[in-house]
């Protein structure tokens, strides 16, 4: 059996009981019920992911920054050259990067792995070698990568997802650097949700309306010419993917099969998650969306996979800085869940009606729960 | 002269040149211009308030708890009932309430400062003892509070800010305990930004519709009944405010004189914001937003004074815990211009543009800026 059957086989729900021993507790904390909004049901999903009532504080965190390079940027589909690429995969390394500091602000780990840059890069650390090719194919032409080059990627994730929760890491970040890596991101949530590439591409880092309007093109293109379908996952991920899509894919896999929660970043994460969710559905029971973003193809991923992001920032930036902010966020709702004084313990009176108070209408109660699936 | 006075008077515009560094170096950053969003502007107000480049990571942090009740709750504002307050306050003094959990999470101290709970209160550990008065009297008779209360408790809140900027602290966050302190507060908004009662009044800790037109009719009557108006703030603040809103006003005052940047929590604070404004519109150089929420209120504070939340998680808590979860955002934006390398320290090369990327309309360059006053 390949690591990416016995990956996928191990992919379980979430604890339901974990889960509504979660939510007992909440209802007894000393607040409103519904008050902390989506605090609430994160804090309960991290303990349906875990298995365990009350759940650890996750903690340690670390960050797997995949990196690759795009055949579809001899088109010219973001306007930064592909050279950036392997830079900005060394400035992460070295410690320059803004997800850098974002990760230090919380305190996780971070890891860049090369999936698919064109140049080999020097045996630094904070760098895995991994690279399975030196970057993709022009996918407007056929597909992108060989199937065999996807399953290599999806166990080279597998393998980082894998050798984190090994030395202790409890809460997972994925990240990417790849100079015209929306392209096949947008390309990937287009055929995994169905919906046009018109609607889930967005301006990346910088184009003008022109140059979005021929990556649109490029994306129908690609798209078209291999005949991507999410009938055949693993396909279309060859057809319109890239090789640190295929490995963010693994890695959630992976995160999913040792239920350890895991942190979307922006497009090329949550692409990566709906291709993960058409693989093993209940991954999605471990995913935890990180930060809203510029991108529409996060939207529309998110909204297939019932996630609400906890974080909008306006962020566009990638390397994972989005996943980095919502850790506070994450540990915090936890925290709660293991910290707060219950009305009985803490002899605070309950409201007049009885029981906790459960808010008006315009309280929206429900709000919250959207991410609680 | 007194405290206020003196305090009024120190308070100037947040430092230009200190800004423009920051701007022109965030401009060099191996990043996409304006691609960390709402974290660029933030940074860059960060290094005006304290007038130097690079500022440092604002640490210590500290949360002061503005305690009082209120006798509109005569009226049943809220469903709590009144005791809830001190209970409450208690219980956040011995770390045991939600907001506690949250600044254990950021590494932010936490004091309780009752200044116009009903009960006395015990002599315990992180409470300061500053009660004014009793509670308020009912605003729907007559002002809620003398205007000599209200210079009483606006030095109280001038002093903990000073104290706690004295001993270190280089982050204030702002919160509040009060049952039925949401019907002061939207009076208040609706006084200092001349928006309805009905556009700013929301549904608290638990009101159904029947108890929101209630509440409505209440601050009507209040407004009406005292002739509440901005051109005399001091008068409007007693007339329907309450002590801790009084206190807050003070403390956010107290902040900006001191150059030291203050985060808002929710509506309550968002409220003594608006008023802070009024005696001095310099404060709001040294405001952030800490988080969006469920109260109308906050929202049209906010536009009032140019601030965009950090924060959307859906809370209606209160005590300061939006504040708090704020802090790793605004640490984080200041890291930002610390930490991260150059495209010249790191060898990036820039867009074939020359300069750095501006982004395409979709970009919105713009969006990141409406913070940055």
């Amino acid at each position: 059996m390949s690591l990416l059957t016995e990956t996928i086989a191990a992919i379980r729900p979430a604890d339901a009981e974990a889960l509504a021993a979660a939510q007992a507790h909440q209802a007894q904390l000393t607040k409103p019920a519904g008050s902390m909004g989506l605090l609430e049901p994160t804090g309960e999903r991290v303990a349906a992911m875990v298995g365990e009532f009350p759940p650890p504080v996750p903690d340690p965190v670390a960050l797997a920054v995949f990196a690759g390079d795009h055949g579809v940027q001899t088109h010219g589909v973001s306007r930064w050259p592909q050279e950036v690429s392997a830079q900005m995969a060394l400035n992460i390394a070295s410690g320059g990067a803004v997800v850098n500091a974002m990760c230090r602000q919380v305190g996780a780990d971070v890891v860049v792995v090369d999936v698919g840059l064109v140049p080999e890069l020097p045996d630094v650390p904070g760098l895995l070698r991994r690279k399975i090719a030196s970057g993709t194919g022009d996918m407007t032409v056929g597909p992108a990568m060989t199937e065999a080059q996807v399953h290599a990627a999806l166990e080279v994730g597998i393998g980082v997802a894998r050798d984190l929760v090994a030395r202790g890491t409890r809460l997972l970040l994925v990240g990417e650097v790849g100079i015209g890596n929306t392209t096949p991101a947008a390309a990937l949530v287009s055929v995994f949700t169905g919906q046009a590439p018109a609607w889930v591409t967005g301006y990346g880092a910088g184009l003008d309306d022109a140059g979005k309007a021929a990556k649109i093109d490029v994306i129908e293109t690609a798209i078209t010419v291999n005949r991507a379908s999410a009938a055949d996952p693993i396909a279309a991920l060859a057809a319109v993917g890239g090789l640190e899509h295929a490995a963010m894919v693994g890695y959630l896999l992976g995160a999913a099969a040792l239920r350890t929660p895991v942190v979307l970043d922006g497009v090329i994460a949550c692409a990566a998650a709906v291709v993960a969710t058409a693989l093993a559905p209940d991954t999605v029971d471990y995913l935890i969306a990180g930060h809203s973003g510029m991108e529409p193809g996060i939207r529309a991923a998110l909204a297939q996979l019932g996630l609400r992001p906890l974080i909008d920032l306006d962020l566009r930036l990638g390397e994972g800085s989005g996943a980095a902010l919502a850790v506070p966020v994450v540990q915090a709702s936890v925290r709660m869940l293991r910290e707060v004084a219950t009305f009985a313990s803490a002899g605070v009176s309950e409201s007049p009606d009885g029981g906790t108070i459960e808010g008006g209408p315009g309280a929206r109660p429900e709000a919250g729960q959207e991410q609680q699936r």
